[in-house]
C-alpha cells in the first residue's frame, strides 16, 4: 500500500553513517525519476550523486538543518547522511521547475523508504559554495534541492496538531522527534 | 514495488467519464497528502474536491490541455475527468509553496494510480475564472495546481528520446499517445 510507504517516509536527520548507499542504489532511485511527470514533458531535471566520504563531507558543510530546533546545529559526525542526491535543473532545457523538483524529490524519497533508507529534502543550501565544492557549472545548472539519504537513526512520531496551530517539530529528553500534523478535515476546503 | 506504481502513473487526458470517483475516495487521496513533507512543516496546502457534474464542468472550462498537441483542444464530452482535486495554498499559513505543491501532486497521483485511476497535473489553469466559478476566496487561497482524475481511456506508451532531443509527445492514427523519455544516463551529471 502506498499509504504505508508515505507514512514510513518521514523526514529523518540522524543516521547510521557507516551504513553506506551504493552508486547502484542511488541510480535505482534516479531511475524512478525518469518516469515522473514534468512540465510539458521537458525532463529538465538532472541529478548529481554523492556517496564518497570526501564528497558527502563537502555537501554537508553547505546545508542548514532543522530550522525549528534552535539549539541543534545538525547531525554530528557519525550520524550524518551517507549519501546525497542533488537535484539540478539543466538550464539548457528549462528553468524554475519547482513543481518538477517537488515531484522528483518525493518520488525519490518514497523509493528510499522502500529500500529501508530515509532522509531529508533540504532547500536550505549554500548553493554557490556547493557548486564550487562539487565543480557544478552554474551557467548550465541551477541547484534546486538536496536530498540527504541514509539509514535513519531516530524515532519520528506524528502527533495531532494542537489548537494553537503551532507547526514546529520538537524533541523530548530521549531525542524522540515529534511532528505536529493537521487533521484531514483541516486540509479540505 | 514503487516502480510499478510510478510507471503506471502516466499522464492521461481521456477518461471513461461515467466512472465516477466518490468523495470518500478523494478524501483518501488527500489523506496521503497529510503525511508528506512540507517546507518547515508548514502544511500550508489545502485541497478542494470536485466530483459533481456541475462542478467538474465548471473546472473543465478553465483548463488548458496538452500544449504539444496543436490540433487537439482537450477531451470531448464523455471522455472528460470525472473528478478534480484542486491544490490551494492557504495564504494565512504561507505562500509560494511550489515544491510542496509538486510533492502533494505526485503523492496524490500515485495514490490514484493505485486505485486504478489516473489523470493529469495541470498548471495551465485560468485561475481567476476558476476561483470565481467555485467561490474560492483568493484573498485567503492561491490556486496552485489542478489534478484531473478519472478512469483512463487511452493507451500511453513511453519511448526512448531520439537524438534530436525532441520532448514533444504525439499520437498515432489509433490515438495511442507516445511520450519520449530521456535515458537514465542522460539524467545523471
Amino acid at each position: 500500500m502506498l499509504k504505508d510507504l508515505v507514512t514510513k517516509s518521514r523526514t529523518f536527520r540522524r543516521f547510521y553513517e557507516d551504513v553506506t548507499i551504493s552508486t547502484e542504489e542511488l541510480k535505482e532511485l534516479v531511475e524512478l525519476a525518469r518516469y515522473i511527470p514534468s512540465t510539458a514533458n521537458s525532463q529538465a531535471l538532472k541529478f548529481r550523486l554523492c556517496n564518497s566520504p570526501e564528497e558527502t563531507e563537502k555537501v554537508f558543510d553547505t546545508l542548514g538543518w532543522a530550522g525549528a530546533l534552535k539549539d541543534w546545529d545538525g547531525p554530528e559526525k557519525g550520524e550524518r547522511p551517507s549519501a546525497y542526491i542533488i537535484i539540478l535543473c539543466d538550464l539548457s532545457l528549462g528553468k524554475n521547475k519547482l513543481y518538477d523538483d517537488g515531484i522528483a524529490a518525493q518520488t525519490i524519497m518514497l523509493g528510499a523508504a522502500e529500500k529501508g533508507y530515509g532522509g531529508c529534502i533540504l532547500g536550505n543550501v549554500q548553493r554557490n559554495r556547493l557548486a564550487e565544492a562539487l565543480n557544478i557549472d552554474t551557467a548550465r545548472y541551477s541547484i534546486d534541492l538536496v536530498l540527504a539519504l541514509g539509514k535513519p537513526k531516530e524515532n519520528v512520531v506524528l502527533v495531532p496538531m494542537k489548537e494553537d496551530g503551532d507547526v514546529r517539530y520538537y524533541r523530548d529528553e530521549n531525542q524522540v522527534h515529534y511532528v505536529p500534523k493537521r487533521n484531514l478535515e483541516d486540509l479540505i476546503v
